[in-house]
C-alpha cells in the first residue's frame, strides 16, 4: 500500500495547502452575493500601489481596492478601525465582520477594509498573474502589510481629519495574523491590533504539526464521544469496503456522489474529502445557524455528530457518515448529488494561497493515532517538491519565525489574541497572554473568529464576554494616545 | 548664470549622494589596509543567505561576509554584540569600532561584525552586479536587515551556547541607521541597539533640508568665526577670479591643483570639492590625531581654520583657502598635487551607496544663505532624473517613513541614540529621549559617532561619560533577560 498512501499523502498535502489551512476561510463564489443589511454601507476605492516596495526595479503599480464606511465617523479625530483583508475578496470580509459594524457607532470609528493583494479585485497583473512565476513573485505578506502601511499613510494625508486619528487593526483568521504583524512591524501605523483566530504560531518549529488535528478531535468529543469512534473508525472502514469494485459502488451509491469511485486515487480523494469535512466543521462550529462556508444549522458539529452517535459498523457505519456530511454539503437539500472535488475548486483565490502556502505560510500538518483523523505524517520535502511542481518555486519553512520572531514576541505591544478554543486553528494561537499588552483571551465554547462576527441572539456568554473585553481594551489604546 | 547654477546643482545631488551622504563613512581603499593592534583578531566566515528575501521567484544566493571574535566570550550564556554592517567593508568597520573591542571583556560578549550585501566581500552576482539593474534591485536596507536576522538566527542555530545568549546590535552612521530599524523590525533578533549617530531623521518631511549645512557652519564657528566668514565669503570670490582664464590659472597654481580649471563645471566641481572638504572635517572633527578618512591632526576643524583666522579678501582668501584644504587632503605632505575629482572614485562601494541614496535613501540637502555654503536649494524632481540616468530607478522619498515610522517610532523599546553635536549628521538624528528605553545621549563636543571608537588619552569628558551611560544602558538591558 505503499504508493496508496503516498498517493495519499501528496493529496493531503495539497488538501492542506489549498483546503485546509485559513484558505479555507475566504468565501466560495456564491456567498460574496449575499445581500447586506442596509447598515453595512461603504464607498469603494482603489490605490496606486507599488507591485514591489522592496526592490525599484520594477515600478509597476497596481490598483488595491479598499471600502470605506464613514456614516459612524466622527470626522474631529475619531479613531480608524482598519481591517487587514485576508485571502479572498474583501466585500465578503467586509460582510463577515460585523463586530467592526457593531462597535464603529460607540466608537465613532471610520471603518476601512483593505484588499491583500493577489485577491478579490485588487491583482497585479490581472489575468496573467496567475500564469507566469515571476508575476506571482509579489504576494507575499511582507508586501500586503507595506501596502497597508502606504494605505494608512495616504488616508491620512488625504482625508480632512484623519491626520491625528489613531488607527487599529482588526483580522480575523490569516488576516488576523496579519494584523498582529502589521503592530510589529509598523506600530507608528496602528496603535493596536486585534488579531482573531490568528494561529501566527502553526509554522515549523513552533507547533506540533498533530495539534490542529487533536482540536479537531476535541471539539467532536466535546460534542459526542461514540461519534469520535466511529469517524476513528471510519477510514479503515472505507479501505475494507473500497477494496473491491461492489463496495466502491456501495460508496457512490451511499454518498449520492457525482462521481464513481474507480481508483485508489478517487477513494484517497473521498477520504481526504470527509477529513476536509470534518476539520471545516469545527472550525464553523457557530451557536447560530450561519453560512460561513456553507449553510449550517447552529452547532453544526452536534448536528452532524447527531447520525454518529451510537457505535456503528461497516455498511450502517458509511450511512451514518452520509447522513452527517449531508448536513455540511447539503442543508438546503438543494444539492443532486455530493461532489467530492468541491474543496478543489479552482479560483483565483485558492491559487492565491496555495502559492502563499507553498512560499512563506508552510503550516506543517499531521494526525496522530489518537486522533479522529486516519495518522499521517508531514515530510517537508515532498511538501516541497508538490510546490516546485505546482509554481517553480521552492517554500522556505523557517522564514516565517525568522521575520516575525516566532515565540519571542514580548518586545512588541497592544494585540489581542483571541481564540475560539473550538477552533482546529486555535492550537496555532497565541492562548495566554505574554505581558501586559499582549493579552490572550480564551473563548472556550468559541469557534474560528466567532467574536468578530456580528452580535447575535444566540451568542453565548464567552463570546459576549470577549467582546466586551475587546471594546475595553481598545478604549483602553485609544485614551492612551 | 542659470546653466552654470544647474550644472552645480546637479553636482552638488551627485555630491550629496556620492560623498555628501553617509556613504563617505566608508573607508578609501587604502584604508583598509591598516594593521590591526593585536588585540583586534578575529575569524572571518561566510553564510549563504537568499539574494531576495521577500521574493520566492528568484531562488540564487550569495555569500554574506561576517567576522567572529570569540577570545572574550563567556561561553555560557555570554551576549552576542553584533555590528550591523553598513556601505562598506566590514574589516574597516571592525577595526574603527574600537568602543566594541573596549568592552567585550567586561561583558564577556562574542564580537559579530556582518558585512552588508553589495559590500566589500558580499556581493550578490560578483561583478555583474553593477553592470545589471535587475542585480542591483536586491540592495535595500530592507534585505539587509533581513541578512541579519538570518545569520542571527543561523548563528544562534550553530555555535553551542549562544541558544541564550542576548544579542545587543551596534552600528554607526548607515550602521546606526540599520541597528535602530534592526531593533525596531526584529526585536526577537536584538534586545536593544545602540545607535550612534544615526540620522534616521534625514529623510523628507521629518528634517529641514538645510538643517546638515547650518550645523557644519555651528561647528566652524564654534572653532573660529572669522574661518566661517572667510568660507562664506570665498565662493562669490572664487567666481569672479574664475571669471577670467588668468583667474583660473591663479587658482590652479595657488591650490596646486592636479588638473588646470578650464571650464564652469571645472570651476563648480572645485566648488563642490572645497564644501565636501568642509563638511567632512565637521563630521570627523575627533580631540586626537586619527585617519578616519583622511589622516588628520587632533581637532582638524580648528586646524584648518587657522589660516582663516582673520578677515581675508581676494588672492589672501585663495592662499588661504588653500592652507586650509592642504591640511586636510595633504596632511601628511605626500601629494604632488591636489585632486578635486578624489571624492568621485569610482568604488564599489560608492556604486552601492549611490544605488542606495537613488532608491530608499533620499537625505534631501541644501544650504541657506545664513549658512557659510553658497546657497542651493532642493529639487526631488531633478534629483529623480539624475538617478534614472545613473541607475534607470527612481527614488521613493517617502519611503523610509513609511517603512521605519518617521518621527513617530515611541512604541519600540530599548535603543540608544548618541550623537555628537559637532557632527553634521546629529541634524537628522534622535537628539532627545523619546521614552524610557529609547534614549537619546547628546556629546557636545563629539564627531561623527566618536562613541564608537576605540578609547583614546586625549578623548573628552563628554565622549567618557557617553560611553559609560551605554554600558550602563546595555547593562540593563542584559539583566533584564
Amino acid at each position: 500500500m505503499a504508493t496508496y498512501n503516498t498517493v495519499f499523502l501528496l493529496f493531503c498535502w495539497i488538501s492542506f495547502a489549498v483546503a485546509w489551512s485559513p484558505r479555507l476561510l475566504s468565501p466560495r463564489s456564491d456567498n460574496t452575493k449575499t445581500s447586506l443589511p442596509n447598515e453595512y454601507s461603504y464607498e469603494t476605492f482603489y490605490l496606486d500601489q507599488q507591485v514591489d516596495h522592496f526592490g525599484f526595479n520594477n515600478g509597476d503599480t497596481f490598483k488595491q481596492r479598499y471600502l470605506i464606511a464613514s456614516q459612524f465617523w466622527n470626522h474631529h479625530g475619531g479613531p480608524i478601525f482598519f481591517y487587514t483583508g485576508n485571502e479572498g475578496d474583501i466585500t465578503w470580509f467586509c460582510n463577515n465582520t460585523g463586530f467592526m459594524w457593531d462597535i464603529a457607532p460607540e466608537f465613532r470609528a471610520l471603518l476601512v477594509f483593505a484588499e491583500h493583494r493577489y485577491y478579490g479585485s485588487s491583482i497585479p497583473y490581472g489575468s496573467q498573474a496567475f500564469k507566469d512565476p515571476s508575476k506571482l513573485n509579489y504576494l507575499t505578506s511582507e508586501q500586503a502589510l507595506a501596502d497597508f502601511a502606504v494605505l494608512i499613510r495616504y488616508l491620512k494625508s488625504s482625508i480632512p481629519g484623519t491626520n491625528d486619528s489613531p488607527v487599529v487593526a482588526f483580522g480575523g483568521s490569516y488576516g488576523g495574523m496579519l494584523s498582529a504583524w502589521m503592530r510589529m512591524k509598523y506600530p507608528s501605523a496602528v496603535i493596536g491590533a486585534l488579531a482573531a483566530s490568528a494561529p501566527i504560531w502553526d509554522f515549523t518549529g513552533l507547533t506540533k504539526c498533530s495539534a490542529l488535528m487533536d482540536t479537531v478531535t476535541k471539539s467532536f468529543m466535546k460534542a459526542s464521544p461514540p461519534c469520535v469512534d466511529n469517524i476513528r473508525q471510519s477510514w479503515t472502514t472505507i479501505d475494507k469496503i473500497a477494496a473491491t469494485a461492489d463496495g466502491r459502488n456501495f460508496i457512490y451509491n451511499t454518498f449520492h456522489l457525482c462521481a464513481p469511485l474507480k481508483t485508489a486515487d478517487d477513494v484517497g480523494n473521498f477520504k481526504a474529502w470527509l477529513a476536509n469535512a470534518w476539520f471545516d466543521l469545527a472550525m464553523v462550529n457557530y451557536p447560530y445557524p450561519a453560512n460561513f462556508l456553507e449553510p449550517l444549522p447552529a452547532w453544526p458539529v452536534k448536528a452532524v455528530c447527531a447520525p454518529l452517535g451510537s457505535p456503528l459498523e461497516d455498511k450502517l457505519l458509511m450511512q451514518g457518515l452520509y447522513k452527517a456530511v449531508n448536513i455540511y454539503f447539503n442543508y438546503t437539500g438543494q444539492a443532486k448529488c455530493l461532489n467530492t472535488s468541491q474543496d478543489a475548486t479552482a479560483s483565483l483565490g485558492d491559487a492565491g494561497w496555495g502559492y502563499q502556502a507553498c512560499t512563506e505560510m508552510v503550516m506543517p500538518d499531521c494526525a496522530d493515532s489518537s486522533s479522529m483523523f486516519e495518522p499521517t505524517t508531514w515530510n517537508f520535502t515532498s511538501f516541497s517538491n508538490s510546490c516546485f511542481s505546482s509554481y517553480k518555486i521552492r517554500p522556505r519553512q523557517d522564514w516565517v519565525a525568522t521575520q516575525y520572531g516566532g515565540k519571542d514576541i514580548e518586545a512588541p505591544t497592544n494585540i489581542i489574541f483571541s481564540n475560539g478554543l473550538l477552533d482546529p486553528w486555535s492550537a496555532g494561537g497565541v492562548l495566554n497572554s505574554l505581558s501586559d499588552t499582549l493579552i490572550a483571551i480564551q473563548i472556550p465554547d468559541g469557534a474560528h473568529h466567532l467574536d468578530l462576527r456580528a452580535a447575535n441572539k444566540d451568542d453565548t456568554a464567552y463570546v459576549k464576554a470577549a467582546r466586551t473585553q475587546e471594546k475595553n481594551i481598545i478604549r483602553l489604546w485609544l485614551s492612551s494616545q
